[in-house]
């Protein structure tokens, strides 16, 4: 990846360190990509670790960086926090038939997929654990050792499935109300069977549940979830991770929120908990998960 | 105001307290009005202190609310905070005859207008000074004895205008970025000219630095001022408070934040200060402003 073509689309002065928003050609989907980056105020004296946060259906980079307030903790802490967008876009880019935001543009659900037309942009799982991470290495003073990984609904699938299937490569994984069974759940079986077909067993690989019952790892999980989250019942069902951690003794810290809904809100009240969690596993002596 | 009017259009659980959105028709605008308010845990138990804050051209009661994470530190002290959206809206509420964002929908810049077409909607400083109180004061748990006001931009320059015009109603007021001296600036001489034609001694009721220099008064101010915002020279111009305050011996801490543009990442950033600054004066015994 030549640095030097990332895209500048803005940057602000933010808790004494700068969010910034950049583009870039991205060979992976083959699309322009954007992505924030908040660094902090540390990142001009040396490296700092990285927490990346993914974003939930119809999110683009600018959700997280704008509702949650999480600068304020980073910049205390030291920690840049990097927010991709959540699929590929743009005119020629395949998208819902019906223009639901449960699928295509907005709904990448952080796989790879392998269906027509999807297979040739839709590359959000090489994107995220490949690509971007050579891109904001080569940009940014970010210590890509110590990186840990968080994120929203889609975007909680999204960190424990990458989590679970990159061991050694992050120091802890959180979620808030994440899609922990894709597989199970109406989001998830469109978007599955619409990226990787309808063979089910291929769709193992980007189910955390099923990832953690085919002997896949973490070292501990802190999951927060909202008691009056309207999504609850038919497309979280965070029982379902906590069997699949209790069967494979996952430390898992499973917060039920009483009557926090599934938005913004809801993690801007408990991001600080999770930051501080993440960095004290980032900066813990001893081995990533 | 018959409490009952009042529609709730969304409440969320926010940092242990509740945002909420809610509609009411306004008879100072003829229109219906959106406003936001949050109430902080504190308020289940007894009413508590409230904190205006009126935001800048082209936002509506959302952006504060989204943007600039003040539940955090609201919940902390037990301050509400009440956000009003910035003008009438609707189909048949005149506006910019050429679409700019600068006057009309959106731009109310909390005056009484008293030109045609405006007069008729464009009541914003009756409405936020005296309907919306009533309405708070009726359906939520606030204490209008303890009152503070801030604002930003356009918002700046309302909270600074009617805190100098309601002596004895706030216990202090506050301002990012505000238009100090609209009499003197193009996104003011567009609006006042717009809203109350073209005689500019009346004017000087809606232009901080005219109201100081004719005799209002305010007991001390606290100012946020980013030296990269764009508007800064042209439209913002702080030091004509400075040599207002100045020359009235109101104590003015202006404070210069270097590299901080005009947006809600400066907002945001600075919002604490201004929250237990307003706490501090909201709590100490003695005369308001």
């Amino acid at each position: 990846m030549n640095a030097t073509r990332l895209e500048t689309l803005s940057e602000h002065a933010c808790f004494g360190g700068r969010q910034g928003f950049y583009r870039h050609a991205s060979s992976a989907t083959g699309t322009a990509m954007r992505f924030a980056l908040y660094t902090p105020p540390q990142a001009a004296s040396g490296v700092v670790p990285v927490l990346w946060f993914l974003s939930g259906l119809t999110a683009t980079e600018e959700n997280f960086a704008i509702k949650a307030g999480a600068q304020r903790v980073a910049a205390e802490l030291g920690l840049a926090l990097v927010v991709p967008d959540t699929s590929p876009r743009g005119p020629d880019v395949p998208g819902d038939r019906d223009g639901n935001p449960d699928f295509g543009q907005g709904a990448g659900f952080y796989v790879d997929a392998t269906e027509a037309p999807f297979a040739v942009n839709y590359r959000m799982y090489t994107y995220v654990t490949r690509e971007l991470p050579a891109v904001i290495g080569a940009a940014f003073p970010v210590d890509l050792a110590r990186q840990a990984i968080s994120g929203h609904s889609m975007g909680g699938h999204g960190a424990l499935t990458i989590a679970l299937r990159n061991p050694g490569r992050f120091a802890s994984v959180s979620a808030f109300a994440p899609i922990v069974a894709p597989a199970a759940v109406p989001w998830g079986q469109k978007a599955l069977a619409g990226y990787l077909g309808a063979d089910r067993a291929r769709w193992r690989d980007h189910d955390a549940c099923a990832l953690i019952e085919d002997g896949h790892r973490v070292r501990e999980l802190l999951v927060d979830q909202g008691t009056a989250d309207p999504f609850l019942d038919a497309q979280l069902q965070p029982e379902r991770l906590e069997r699949a951690c209790r069967s494979a003794a996952i430390p898992l810290q499973l917060r039920r929120q009483e009557g926090y809904d599934h938005g913004y809100y809801f993690v801007a009240s408990f991001i600080e908990d999770h930051l501080r969690w993440h960095h004290a596993r980032l900066t813990a002596p001893g081995a990533p998960i």
